[in-house]
């Protein structure tokens, strides 16, 4: 019988065996990795759940994951951070950086920290949501691999570049803005690649620069990075009618926050010796504008407003970001995480690389 | 002779002039303004410039802007402002935002200030600007009249609610990412309207939801807020295929920092009783995550990289965020600032209704 769901508990603890038995990530580190990547799941974005194995196996693999490793400050003020990750996989650096910002921001009312030398963190949204689960406000960057084209460029520079900010409202769920600067995020296009090949014109253009419906090729080159040219479209497309300069800035705008305040190495010489993956956390206390039960108030009712407003023929609802994750995440503790097959094949090919029972 | 170009000083003069006079603007109010106002034209963003006169008129005309008035702050803490604006026009209100800012962030590292019941502040860079000049990183943010559609929603209820993001590199220009999260700001479609009425299909929908080009249309039913419905599209358009929900999601992120954390009117409830605008300024210290120089110059190398990568086919140059604002801006001190027929005509209006002398 096809397998499809899988009880969340069991998927993790699944999941940081492998981590732990396969790729020598230290218990602690494995179980961090393994809760990222099955929220990821839980929440619908299979882009950035357990089928990443992959890219977790391979920076370990090539040697630019280092799991033993353990980052470091290295700059520090009342209000700030840097720290150095010292090509510990980018979970456990992860862990370590929204911890400190979280303490120095509970102190100083605000806190941004700058990672660099960190690896792939998964889903910005799980970091950002510990800060609004504090009742603070979060913001997440990173960086990523080479993966996007400056507008009026031909080579793949930037990353995927997402920004996430989270912002608690006295409800579940937060506001909870998670994207990825270019259109749609690497893994989407990994998915699409997964799942038949095919992916809509504007995600993408290819070697020369022309729009292109082909997954399987952009997902590959991205991965194994065999041509500096072509890659992903940034949110509003390749030209200036429709914006594309402003997805690009935003991208921009991440990379020097993450490589650039750090020190570290941005999208376009990640994954060289070290991931080299750069981040940025800010966690920031509502009570530094006023009472904060009522601003939470405020700002749910001006949501609220534009909940009940009249909707597009055809449409239901007008969502908020953070809704649909949270109502799928709800659906996925009662019945099960849903992985697609070719995800249910993947962790088989990697039990059986690692010489595991199957799930 | 057509008139096409005037010197920056004497526009200035003329406007600081025109605002005393014309609107009883106390006489720093006017010049604050008024150089605000042509450093807009200066960088070849009419949409932000001189023309505006008539919305600033319209404001004070209408009761909802007191130009005597002066803000105070309501809230602080070393790393925070809350401003009430008092209905005062948005240029002053936010000179007194941007230098309580300059002044906290210099003693504190950071300060982040929102701002309510203020009103139009022209535009978001010329503040940010600033802020970079003084060596930190300045984050703008403001809600506007409504203007655009919430993803899936018909009514318009948002504002084009810009992001403005300036950085310091050790050189001019600085990095200065200045986009409404609308595909385009009001203004360029008041522009459009202006210079003939057309503008591109992805711009905005009419009453009924559907694309439309028609530039006169669009720009009325905002200006005089005829009809609910219709209105300008979010950065990536209607739909999530293309990324419509990010834009969408940017533009709340904006009304949550400014209307949302000042205790504010939303963009869905402005040009009330006051214009209500809110404002957010944020402005950090580069030394927080170490040697600015050293910050600086590995942005810059960054910056670099990306510039000289090879272009698109009938490219000739990957532009970085702020530099064909800062060339227009030099060209306009050299050989006076340009104004299209249709603004020429606009100031001769209002030089005739203030029965001032015409430029």
């Amino acid at each position: 019988m096809e397998r499809t769901t899988i009880a969340y508990d069991k998927l993790c603890a699944y999941m940081a065996d492998m981590l732990e038995k396969g790729l020598k990530y230290p218990k602690e580190s494995a179980e961090i990795t393994a809760k990222a990547l099955v929220e990821a799941d839980a929440r619908g974005h299979s882009s950035h759940g357990v089928a990443r194995i992959k890219l977790y196996h391979d920076e370990v693999h090539d040697g630019r994951s280092h799991p033993e490793a353990v980052a470091e400050i290295v700059h520090e003020t009342p209000v700030s951070l840097v720290i150095q990750g010292n090509a510990a996989p980018g979970f456990p650096v992860s862990r370590t950086a929204v911890d400190r910002t979280l303490e120095k921001a509970e102190a100083s009312g605000i806190c941004m920290t700058a990672v660099r030398d960190s690896c792939h963190f998964g889903m910005a949204g799980y970091w950002a949501e510990q800060i609004a689960d504090r009742g603070m406000i979060g913001w997440v960057f990173t960086n990523t691999l080479r993966a996007s084209i400056p507008t009026f460029g031909r080579e793949r520079l930037l990353g995927t570049n997402p920004i996430c900010v989270a912002v608690p409202i006295g409800r579940r769920p937060h506001f909870m803005l998670d994207m990825a600067t270019t259109t749609v995020p690497l893994g989407k296009i990994e998915v699409a690649a997964r799942r038949g090949g095919v992916m809509p014109v504007g995600w993408a253009v290819d070697v020369d620069g022309k729009d292109t419906t082909d997954a399987v090729s952009v997902a590959e080159a991205n991965r194994f990075d065999k041509n500096p040219m072509g890659g992903q479209l940034f949110l509003g497309g390749a030209t200036e009618t429709l914006g594309g300069h402003k997805g690009y800035g935003l991208g921009l705008l991440v990379e020097i926050f993450t490589a650039g305040l750090s020190l570290g190495t941005a999208s376009f010489d990640t994954y060289k010796e070290h991931c080299g993956i750069c981040h940025y956390f800010q966690a920031t206390r509502l009570d530094l504008f006023g009472d904060p039960e009522r601003l939470r108030s405020h700002i749910a009712g001006m949501l609220d407003r534009i909940k009940n407003s009249r909707k597009a023929e055809g449409q239901e609802r007008v969502y908020i970001h953070g809704e649909k994750e949270f109502e799928r995440r709800e659906k996925s503790l009662k019945e099960g995480v849903w992985l697609d097959p070719a995800t249910w094949k993947r962790l088989d090919d990697y039990a059986d690389l690692f010489k595991l029972e199957r799930l």
